[in-house]
């Protein structure tokens, strides 16, 4: 044990470790590593191996640090080598930094030491050597409270008391009536380095370490700790990131942006991360340091002159003022900016990616601080892969494999304008339903959205939830904001069908419909008041804020047809209507996947005849059926209209599903109306509304327990999509019906569906004399429908997963009532993501797999396809390929997704 | 095939078949053979056998009449020796009846021709043999009848409209004025016979058969086509019967009781059916045909001398009237009598049961028509298999088989008297929720129960459906009467908790709580009204029928005792309260498997504490504790209580199960009442009331999901139980407490709740200074439990199937909700059974067994048991056996029945 090496050197193009070496030097330090054997000019250090933080866990500090000594003692010695500079000297001190780095990246959860090395004489010879008094009485000032707080845990004792520290210096500034602590002579930094002594001396009992030894030990065993603290702890139970790994640390001479006017710091992009155009572009700071590039306190200058005069430009400044007040690193510091651009595509080429890199030029020198593959946008995503593919730096496969499908999300839907979201406040947050950004006026009932459209005006409905009566008005709103209700409630889904922006659950919300009135933490808004929705993150903005539509680009199309020579799965569209379908087929959907009938109830005369078969007794079938007939040709027009979006492609059909409540009006107002409709009295609506009434209406008299109960509405709607195919057949166009039986839990439930369709079926083909083929099949929804799927597929043709519902029951949780408790499931790491967007494997997708090999057994060519909201989830599509489905369906909007989702679980898992 | 023997002859003592046959002979054929040979006076016949008709459904009717023609004319033969007469002779004819009879019973499904071989001309010999024109033209007209009807299709074209005999009838009774059959004459039933005959012409297009050989083949065939009718088919498929079976056709010798004074026909019981006493009984009459024993017109004679006496006295019939208008067949028929008496020891000997026996003396002589084991009350299950054990006539093994356990319900419920029953008229029907019979006058609400019963009224609460809130009410109501729900509602799981008759989901119920009225079919009922409800049945009776109390005897507890000895699975009770728990221990329980805590804050200030901590804010967990510490004290003492009543045997407690929104009211009367409680504005209360509201309450915030989300809610109960084990245990108790999470869904859930749960036992046992065992386990419940019990036995102590909740959610079926289109399922036969009820082993209990298997695996020492409703249902007890559990849990009331289920699953399965 105590001859292996724990240490691992970098510095001046050498290193002992590499970039394969990440499980031993953590990511970090394989990185720095690998930056200098491909030649970069990186500030030296040394990384202790993750092994050694394993070893410190069982054997504690004494002794790890005996096992270390020397090969620290080492490292230190050739840092200073290089760096010109003694480690403790007063009068040429070294400083370094130290820092961890695991395997895997664990953002911020662990801690960080700069500046170490500093002491009362050391500041002395720091000053003399920097000629800036106060830039290193800061540095040490910063090193002590940084020291205080990780190495020797002077930490608030209360999270609601101040940090120790901060408290001083606020002290002090209020003695002095100061306002910022850039007010701070260098006398006060002085003063504050020996009150925070004195705080450390009275709360630890000991005097704070001069020793830099001391100092690079106890930072060292810091960092070892705080692979147990409680966020790291938290990070690796929600990321399976398996105790035992460690981190490593990484010790690393200090470099100063902020030394002077030949001193300057920065972050660059090889390519642009909004748009992924191949233009090298980025910012930095002269004099600075790091974090006061991102931290908005001086404006950062453009890195290239290309950038520097495009930015002046949108600024409106002159080119004079430009190159003496913000002139590009690439004017300011020539030799520079030369040295960074070849490093930079270096660093590209290296990586076959665009590069996010950090460096800092001290006094003329370019240090490179870091380099990874950079954050983008969904449009540049698509531009960097198909570009890189089209330059032959990667190939087919990896060209899709550097898609992250969800990231296709952004360039299908408005997004804010940069400079409006940066001057926007966020008032509320809720669930990130629908994305898209949207921007409009409040109202607060779905007649009020469609009369205040109707006259023109952009709105927003603002809901406690909705429900299917309000979906005029959703469809007219540009975007849905609801106090109530998760990711998969009805306002969710609805959204997402319809590509409309939305977030659900706002939880801080008080809405008043009757006084139409929205409070938020005791401000009011009224209708007619402008807000805007964020409906990828969920924020909600207070005013407008102006949106910009998403543009298809030709590399859009490219990919996608690259993403379907590589799946197996197809992709389908859930749609409802013939403009959704034409949507999805823009998309390159293959199919309906689902369509859900019941929409088409709500517009027009439709509620009207649909309220009229409602109302009929339970045993007047004859009323029943007279109201059914008025509905029969509105849905042969309905069927008919998607059937030619869908030329040639299969459409599957769902008979009707939900509870016949929701047809219904809930409140008196409305009841009148429609008893005076109907011409009835309001009595009759009120006793019917309440014997419809359900405690638990997702569990109730829904699906095909309607079908099967009142077998005329199966009739009706097996007579239309007949009748439709027959009529558009004879027009020319290619149908392919799918006749879907929702929520079916036994074989006997279908049989008799079947039954019903197959005889009227043969009615219509009699009248019509002629035929079309059709399939029959069956939602797998209800955990029973997947526990004897083996009986259901000796009738059911093709099976579909209605993960939504089969989420609910699998789990008893409402899909309307889970917000309660589901962002604390998710904090308390109970659950690791909402079930309702990712499709949940261990349980769920056992149910899942069951039904399909039940269902296969019986039926090897059973067609099965997931038609719930996962079906464009990419993980849960990556499970639909692992299982064997034939297809998976999604909203129109989310087809881009599952398709390339499609392709890399097949590149994955085979095909 | 031609050489097999189709037909198996019957008569004077012997035959060709025997008791064993019955897949040959079918039962009823079989009994006839066997009651032969055992020397029973059997009028003569002969059985067509069940593969004829499988033959006969394959080739057709010509091809079976050939292939049966020699053996059928042989055996008639040997029938008109035995009769001495001649079939188709005009002056001593032999008339037969053809019976279907299949290997199992199917009671009314198929056909039955009577009088068979009648012509105009057997007719004029019959009445030149008998004296008789009247009985023998009746006799022509209803053959007639019957063959036009079975045999020759003579039905009404649509359901709606008369048969057509019927309507012929009715006609001629119009024409002649009359009001009654009985008022038609010779020459009337001799009129009807040419008309019913010019309208099987006209219908049928030929002349109604003359031939008494074309009559037998044409009734024989009709028998093989009723096989296949719907009713016969419909009845194969919900009893499982096999299509190949076919039914078997008994041809016999008419015997006729109403041939003159000499001739009678009666049933008889070897025991009393009411009672089980050994003492011979049944009725008679003199002159009749069987069907008017039952049919209520003429007053039915005792067949004893000791039977008419008693009946004489609860008439108040003097002896001597007695003797000349109320004879006993022993005084009438002594002969006969004894003959009669002699045969039905020797059959109960034969069957070693008691048997229910039909026979007719025609003109002096006894011939036995049927025997079968006798229909019996629970009291005389118990006590015949008892006695017939005792007598040594079976083995205790065979007494247990002979408890069919669910009649075992009737002798621990109170039941009506049988003259109030007989004067008592059915208003409404509902669920047979739970059994017993009640009577008392109407309330509406719990509190007008409360304040009625104060006064010493008994009352029947009639609500619309009950909640937590009306507990009090249900309490000292004596029914309770919903008009919603289904057989595991609220109302119906609380009252059979409580041993209380209840009858839920009376669709036909209109409720005004408001006004206080109950309207049934446009008549009013008022609060004070006396209703009666037999819960066992379903049906209210208008006003007060009396009603008296179960006796148990010493048989009762001696077959108690034998269950125990077989059985392998322990019988725990459902008991939430001491004294629920002390009726459970009489009723042989071992310890409790779900003591639900809820129900114990709805008593006193216990509501109050409760919604304090409801009313508390989201992030005030300090108030909420403040509320918890109140209700501390009083949980220690429920479970001191409960645990002091099952010194000795392990009691399952489960935390707090409900949404949170059970326990705030929803009236704004009541909210009020409230806000004012605990000195707080009403809008509080309100705006917490619509917080909680819930879309979907079942699939909610409830559960263990409370107690990972508020800890101090579980940190109380659980200090509670371990506080209250401890108090009793220093009293010398022995206390076996199990702590069982509710609605868990996956481990990380059930190892927060442990984690809380062992830390609050720990802090107590430091404080006692001393220790207690405890187990904590789960409930499995949700579909997903069952999934991943493999993952959740890993800390698991227990599992307890909560199969109400998981058949809710297996199916998708609320059971609040499910009565609205259940009763239709099972009629359409969609479901074999309400799932509530019988426990599904096709879905829910593949799950129940994953679960098991899953949970073993992990730990093959998991205690497992049930606790849903199912725990008390024979069949579903049979399930929890085969599958391995190891205890049952049930209502107290439920308990003696799941003693003698478990015992008899173990005598099938082994143990």
């Amino acid at each position: 044990m105590t001859d292996q090496k724990r240490v691992y050197l970098f510095g001046n193009g050498k290193a002992d470790g590499k970039a394969e070496m990440k499980n031993l030097l953590g990511g970090k330090g394989a990185n720095l590593a690998e930056m200098n054997l491909i030649g970069l000019p990186v500030p030296p250090g040394f990384t202790v191996t993750t092994d050694t933080c394993t070893e410190y866990n069982k054997l504690g500090a004494d002794k790890v640090k005996a096992l270390l000594d020397n090969e620290v003692r080492q490292a230190v010695a050739q840092i200073e080598n290089m760096m010109g500079a003694q480690f403790g000297s007063t009068a040429n001190p070294l400083l370094l930094s130290v820092r961890s780095g695991a395997r895997a990246s664990m953002p911020g959860m662990m801690d960080t030491i700069l500046n170490l090395g500093l002491n009362e004489a050391a500041v002395t010879g720091m000053i003399k050597k920097t000629g800036n008094a106060r830039f290193v009485w800061d540095s040490y000032r910063r090193f002590v409270q940084m020291y205080g707080e990780v190495v020797l845990g002077m930490k608030p004792a209360d999270k609601d008391e101040a940090d120790p520290f901060e408290h001083i210096i606020d002290e002090m500034k209020k003695e002095k009536g100061f306002t910022s602590d850039l007010q701070l002579s260098t006398a006060d930094l002085q003063e504050l380095v020996k009150r925070f002594k004195t705080a450390v001396k009275k709360q630890t009992g000991h005097d704070f370490p001069d020793d830099p030894w001391e100092q690079l030990w106890g930072s060292v065993f810091a960092v070892f700790n705080s692979w147990n603290n409680d966020r790291a702890r938290y990070y690796r139970a929600m990321h399976n990131i398996p105790e035992e790994w460690g981190t490593a640390v990484n010790v690393q001479a200090m470099v100063f942006g902020n030394m002077g006017d030949t001193s300057a710091t920065g972050v660059a992009f090889t390519r642009d991360a909004a748009t992924g155009e191949n233009i090298f572009n980025g910012e930095y700071l002269i004099n600075a340091q790091g974090e006061d590039v991102v931290a908005g306190i001086r404006t950062p200058l453009q890195i290239t002159l290309e950038g520097s005069r495009r930015w002046a430009k949108l600024q409106n400044i002159e080119e004079t003022d430009r190159q003496t007040e913000y002139p590009s690193l690439e004017e300011a510091m020539p030799q520079a900016y030369s040295e960074l651009f070849a490093i930079q595509r270096k660093l590209e080429e290296h990586a076959n990616d665009m590069q996010d890199i950090e460096f800092t030029i001290q006094e003329g020198k370019l240090w490179m601080l870091q380099t990874r593959n950079g954050k983008r946008t969904g449009a540049a995503v698509v531009k960097i892969a198909m570009d890189l593919f089209r330059e032959g730096r990667i190939n087919e496969t990896d060209a899709l494999k550097r898609i992250e499908p969800i990231k296709l999300d952004e360039l299908l839907h408005p997004v804010f304008s940069k400079q409006g979201l940066a001057k926007a406040t966020v008032i509320a947050k809720g669930l990130p339903a629908s994305p898209g950004a949207a921007t409009g006026q409040i109202v607060f009932t779905a007649d009020a959205a469609e009369e205040w459209a109707k006259q023109g005006y952009k709105v927003i409905l603002v809901r406690v939830e909705t429900s299917p009566e309000d979906l005029r008005g959703m469809d007219v709103a540009k975007g849905i904001l609801t106090a109530r209700g998760g990711m998969t409630s009805h306002a969710a889904v609805v959204a997402r069908g319809m590509g409309k922006c939305c977030i659900s659950g706002a939880g801080s919300l008080q809405i008043d419909a009757r006084s139409r009135t929205l409070t938020i933490n005791d401000k009011v808004y009224r209708e007619g008041d402008w807000i805007s929705l964020d409906g990828t993150k969920g924020n909600v903005f207070e005013g407008k804020i102006e949106t910009q539509d998403p543009e298809l680009c030709g590399d859009f199309a490219e990919l996608m047809t690259l993403a379907d020579k590589y799946s197996a799965l197809k992709v389908r569209t859930n749609a409802d209507t013939p403009k959704d379908s034409r949507i999805a087929r823009q998309f390159g959907a293959q199919g309906i996947g689902l369509c859900r009938t019941e929409h088409m109830f709500f517009e027009g005369d439709r509620i009207k005849a649909m309220r009229e078969m409602i109302l009929a007794k339970e045993d007047d079938m004859t009323a029943r059926r007279k109201a059914l007939d008025k509905l029969l040709p509105m849905q042969i027009a309905d069927f008919e209209g998607i059937f030619e979006a869908m030329d040639g492609f299969p459409v599957t059909i769902r008979l009707l599903d939900p509870p016949l409540h929701e047809f219904v009006p809930h409140e008196e107002k409305n009841q009148k109306e429609m008893a005076d409709e109907l011409g009835i009295d309001i009595s009759v609506v009120k006793e019917r509304v309440i014997a419809l009434h359900e405690q638990n209406p997702m569990l109730g008299h829904r699906g095909c327990r309607l079908g099967n109960t009142y077998p005329e509405i199966t009739e009706m709607q097996a007579r239309a999509i007949v009748v439709a195919a027959l009529n558009v057949t004879q027009k020319g166009v290619k149908v392919l019906p799918e006749i879907m039986v929702p929520l079916i839990g036994n074989a006997a439930e279908f049989k008799m569906q079947e039954a019903i369709i197959d005889e009227v079926a043969e009615q219509v083909f009699a009248e019509y004399g002629s035929r079309i083929e059709y399939l029959i099949g069956t939602m797998i929804e209800v955990p029973r429908a997947a526990i004897v799927a083996d009986k259901i597929a000796e009738s059911a043709e093709f099976f579909s997963f209605g993960t939504n519902d089969l989420t609910q029951m699998t789990f008893g949780f409402s899909r309307d009532d889970v917000a309660k408790f589901l962002p604390i499931y998710l904090s308390k790491n109970l659950l690791k993501n909402d079930p309702f967007q990712i499709l949940d494997r261990d349980g769920v997708g056992v149910l899942v797999r069951m039904a399909v090999e039940k269902g296969r057994k019986t039926n090897p060519n059973l067609k099965i396809g997931i038609c719930g909201e996962h079906g464009g989830e990419p993980n849960s599509v990556e499970f639909c390929h692992i299982v064997g489905m034939n297809y998976v369906s999604c909203s129109p909007y989310r087809v881009p997704i599952a398709r390339v989702a499609a392709a890399l679980a097949a590149l994955t898992h085979g095909r």
